[in-house]
């Protein structure tokens, strides 16, 4: 297992020094990890809590990290006796995986040390900001598509972990399997592929490669046809041995597509397979896809039945950042949570202060309606009607009679001992999948989203405008 | 160690199990890893390569690999006896790490048996094209800047490996530094970073803050002066402090701004440190920047010392892929090479065939004039004159009379030993800058660029000439 407790960036390790030697290292604070407003990412769907968990389990100093860490004279002994024998301590609340969470929303909220919350904070966002943007991005390209997506990213990923979390991500978000090898092995994915152009290029040709594919995987034959020249050469090649393998009892897969004009290509080959009696034969498409050109490609009557999305996905290309933060809420002062914000000219960079957590608004058709951002010790009486009003433009507000309420935080790690069994992957899949349909499309749309209504509660509120009164930030926008 | 041999597509082992079934699996092939013209890709630094030599020597599969395989219910028994004990045999000559290369160009010629070929494809790619995008974007960077840029962005980072190979791509590319802790301990680069705005928060005011601070670290002190109000709180505290740290004979690092009007902050902020006499005193800027607005602030006259760059730099925000690709080149029949080239409608996408190398050729300053991709039995006189020519718009030709060329593969790997001895990181960035200094400004600058000149010897054109007409592909253009 690799050891990832370093894994953070220098100036934690300073502050944690610095709180030892101030002697507020012990100090109980609340920090919240959540992600602002930010172009395409209206929505997002979380990702990467069982590898958060798993970092947080293997935290230890080892002989070497210390070693490492003493050769930086800049911390103290006190320092040193602290990592001595490190473990988490602290509490974390979390949404699962397959959630969809909205801007400003805790995706976790870590109640620990003031040491231990430095030590977390970047490895935790690295994390859950990776995996949460790519599973986002698969919800997008997948719910373009009618049938399924294979991700092939691989090779264009940011180094190996992002090609191989991302791929578990992507499946999350609702790709069907993946060619990445080492993702299938680690989560038990379903892993997908048959051949690249340089298989057909190693044969005399063509029409060879395809029946010695043909011969070896018989019951797996997907060709791929544009090596040469798709129309006139891939795709009769392609019918030739499709013809052979039905003639030997097996059915052939169908073809793939990875260049040239996907929807003249398509349909021609759709036309071409038919017309030889493979209609059951699919015809696969791969090379630079992304959500906008599969929607581009369906108003164009393009004959695609599955999907292979390789540099888009993995990195998330239109937006290869989540832009997740994590920002102290509240440090304990004899047992007594002294509420903290950042405060900004920017408005949405004011962070949201206190021990907090997230309500789902469901109306009586079990459609999501709006969410809550509420202190934790709030308590809300379903049997009352529910007002709740813009953040910002107080005057918006909207009443809720007939509703149900689901609060989207669990408990994982309670005291140091994680209190969560991550479910299986297969879980996860199905809860992401049930959590996305509980979202009219209009809220999922690529172009111009319903805009999903994000609250604060009527405690939260106060709290939150009493700092900002307090701390006389108000008067900036006299 | 990891063990990345699963690192790769499931189609490549699928192939593999296809060449061992027909018996081909042993027949030698030369594969080119490169790059196609891509926006703001005009050039790249190759980076990655110390650890394509580590995945190579790695390369093993273990039993529960071999498990996995087998579970998989995909490949034969003969294939199963060749991983078995499976060790690379074959040959690999690569460009340095620090080179700077374009596109068409081969970072990277293996030539290896098909199966073994097949196997390294993915992860290769994955590891050079993630380590020489981020170097190249550190280039971009930092040639903006008069100073020192550090790398901040593990946060943002596509996972683990993202942040840590992130971050020494980036020094390979000119950063002086990084925030990441676990690239500090594992290259040996420096690592850099302060305080974040919780320190700040976590303390009653921001004048204790900052004080607390410099008293724990009187000569490191770099102090974030925006969580409150830059200039009329974080500055003039600033000041106060840093006014008590020369009393006490020791000399303030500066401020680092967050946020906000970069410009305009930074000019305010610089005279008022002036008029208290800390003009030693540096300013340094983070949040959100790339090498455009750097270049934009600069022509408002901003006082920026030293950069912190995040997301914007991890991620290649603007171009998050590289887009390498694994071509084949030549497969050895009875010990002659058979050239193999991909063909394409599309004329960027024809691949160069044969046994090749890259030639750069110097005018007499000592500067790069023009690449030449060549053959490698090739033989160039450079007491000749020399005259290239324009693979495409063949008309447009350039002779040299007193010139030099140096050739910039070099042998990594021969008959699967490595005879490369890895730079360490500092003669890396060294060699990476000496590199980069051959080359005139003109080609480099952000808004278009001199195109430079990468032209194909008279054997390669020829060769790759008879190809096409030989697979009549030329008749596509009548």
């Amino acid at each position: 297992m690799r050891n990832l407790t370093l894994l953070t960036d220098l100036y934690q390790l300073s502050m944690m020094n610095g709180y030892v030697e101030t002697n507020t290292a012990d100090k109980k604070a609340i920090f919240d990890l959540f992600y602002r407003v930010a172009p395409g990412l209206d929505f997002a769907v979380v990702a990467g809590l069982e590898q958060a968990i798993q970092y947080i389990n293997d935290l230890r100093f080892d002989d070497d990290d210390i070693a490492y860490l003493k050769s930086l004279n800049l911390f103290g002994d006190k320092f040193f006796k602290k990592i001595h024998n490190f473990k988490f301590t602290g509490s974390i609340r979390a949404m699962r995986e397959g959630e969809i969470v909205f801007p400003s929303e805790p995706i976790m909220t870590v109640t620990a040390t003031l040491f231990e919350c430095q030590l977390v904070e970047t490895a935790l966002l690295n994390i859950i900001n990776h995996q949460t943007l790519i599973a986002t991005k698969a919800l997008k390209v997948t719910q373009e598509t009618d049938g399924g997506v294979a991700e092939f990213g691989l090779r264009r990923a940011q180094g190996a972990d992002a090609g191989v979390y991302g791929a578990r991500a992507a499946m999350i978000g609702g790709c069907k399997s993946t060619s990445n090898v080492l993702a299938g092995k680690m989560f038990g994915v379903k892993v997908t592929g048959t051949m690249s152009h340089s298989w057909i290029l190693g044969f005399e040709s063509e029409e060879v490669a395809f029946r010695t594919y043909a011969r070896i995987y018989p019951n797996n034959c997907l060709l791929l046809v544009d090596t040469y020249d798709t129309l006139h050469s891939g795709v009769p090649n392609a019918i030739k041995i499709f013809a052979e393998l039905r003639a030997s009892g097996h059915k052939p897969v169908g073809i793939r597509l990875d260049s040239g004009d996907l929807a003249y290509l398509s349909r021609e080959a759709r036309i071409a397979l038919d017309n030889a009696g493979f209609s059951d034969a699919k015809i696969f498409a791969s090379g630079d896809i992304d959500e906008n050109i599969i929607a581009s490609l369906k108003t164009q009557d393009a004959k695609i039945d599955m999907w292979g999305i390789g540099t888009k996905l993995i990195t998330s290309y239109s937006t290869p950042s989540l832009g997740g933060v994590f920002k102290l809420a509240g440090i304990y002062e004899n047992d007594k949570l002294i509420p903290k914000m950042k405060f900004s000219d920017t408005q949405e960079k004011i962070t949201n202060p206190g021990d907090k957590t997230v309500l789902r608004i469901y109306k009586k058709d079990g459609m999501a309606a709006a969410d809550l951002i509420a202190l934790k010790n709030e308590v809300f009486d379903t049997n009352k009607s529910l007002t709740i009003f813009h953040p910002i433009e107080t005057w918006k507000s909207k009443t809720f009679t007939e509703f149900s309420l689901r609060e989207l935080p669990v408990d994982i790690f309670k005291d140091g001992e994680c209190v969560y069994n991550s479910p299986t992957i297969e879980d996860i899949i199905l809860y992401a999948k049930k959590c996305k349909d509980e979202f009219w499309p209009e809220y999922k749309r690529l172009i111009n989203p319903h805009v999903y209504k994000v609250d604060l509660s009527d405690g939260l509120y106060t709290m939150r405008q009493a700092l900002l009164k307090k701390n006389m930030l108000l008067r900036s926008y006299e």
